[in-house]
């Protein structure tokens, strides 16, 4: 109560030791907490300034419980064939059984945003497809990230939403509205820190795809 | 050369300061600062952790002429409708000023930086297509919000991106890399500062969709 949240983390430091937590405390989050997250998630653009977003914050034991049960049935399947894939990846391998973790204890997570889009949604032409998808995004990168500064655990997930037509009846989501994300936040079980990441030099490249920038230490001065 | 940027903007006040600036000055942008950016949007998540996304950073006069042709055909369209539908509504009057500026000078524009993922594309079923922009989306937020950092100015647009046959074409894209964002950059003629968005009680529904928290001061405690 009256509790202040202090966002203040260098961008920098945010960026850098950002992580999916997916362990997390079963313990209360505050709800101005919540509230908070959202509120810098609101900050983030979107196309034509729209702001169409809607954000649906599940607490109810009852509601948890059903978006759990969708979450272990496409995990049934995609963790299976993960595990098969991963079988000589250790790294991989961590990051399976951390979901695996999360699925197992979905119910026990205190708080799920359901990040959703309101408006119709069109598969085609791919502009308007990336234009939808890139109204909500940005908005999830800033809770994730004002979440990591107040060392709050939270991941971005889909797979609870493998079937839309259920996960609307479960939410009661009028069928202008489409569920896009799913963040569980949580007091974390172990912490955040540095990630490793491809080079940059190996993902960029100059003008036309393929040209790539050199490796080499000071290359970055003269693309 | 050599120089240091700094990114230690407390995020809080990075994230309540983010615009869309268009307006930008001709002059160059520092090669350094254009990769340590994409360093920073590299921090960000991908689905399965699987880093397939692919940056083209365009310099080159020709290249931008194309792309620039690309974004005026789509906005001559697009920004007529515009217009005319925002006839009574100053705010979004000034926003298409700003765009048609940005279509006007997008030649002029030092940096044009191309976000792609590389992977096939399916539209079906939702999950699918809200996973592999969720892969591309948090780190274009990354950069925008670096950018911000430094008051380099940026936005993100998809208008260049109408067809991708043609901007595959231009950029040299192979058939699995697909475009996904645009983001121009630059030093800003205006400046970075705070953004008004909806309250966020009237985006947020507890549980269930319209299940509204309460407005009231004080309310945010007790969702």
């Amino acid at each position: 109560m009256g509790e202040h949240y202090d966002f203040s983390m260098p961008l920098s430091e945010a960026m850098e030791t950002q992580r999916a937590i997916r362990r997390l405390k079963p313990d209360p989050v505050d709800d101005a907490l919540v509230l908070r997250l959202i509120e810098l998630a609101l900050k983030a653009p979107t196309g034509s300034n729209a702001q169409n977003w809607e954000f649906i914050v599940v607490k109810d034991p009852e509601v948890k419980a059903k978006l759990a049960r969708r979450n272990r049935q496409a995990w049934n399947l995609y963790g299976g064939l993960g595990r098969r894939m991963a079988r000589n990846d250790p790294k991989m391998g961590k990051i399976l059984n951390a979901v695996q973790w999360q699925a197992d204890h979905f119910e026990e997570i205190p708080v799920i945003v359901v990040a959703c889009l309101k408006g119709l949604r069109l598969f085609f032409p791919p502009i308007v497809s990336t234009s939808y998808y890139g109204s909500i995004y940005p908005s999830v990168q800033n809770l994730l990230l004002a979440a990591r500064a107040v060392n709050l655990g939270a991941a971005l997930i889909t797979l609870p939403l493998w079937s839309h037509l259920s996960v609307r009846r479960i939410l009661g989501l009028p069928w202008n509205v489409t569920p896009c994300a799913v963040i569980p936040l949580g007091w974390p079980q172990g912490r955040y820190g540095p990630t490793i990441r491809k080079p940059v030099h190996e993902v960029v490249s100059i003008d036309r795809y393929g040209n790539r920038p050199s490796a080499q230490p000071g290359a970055a001065q003269s693309l």
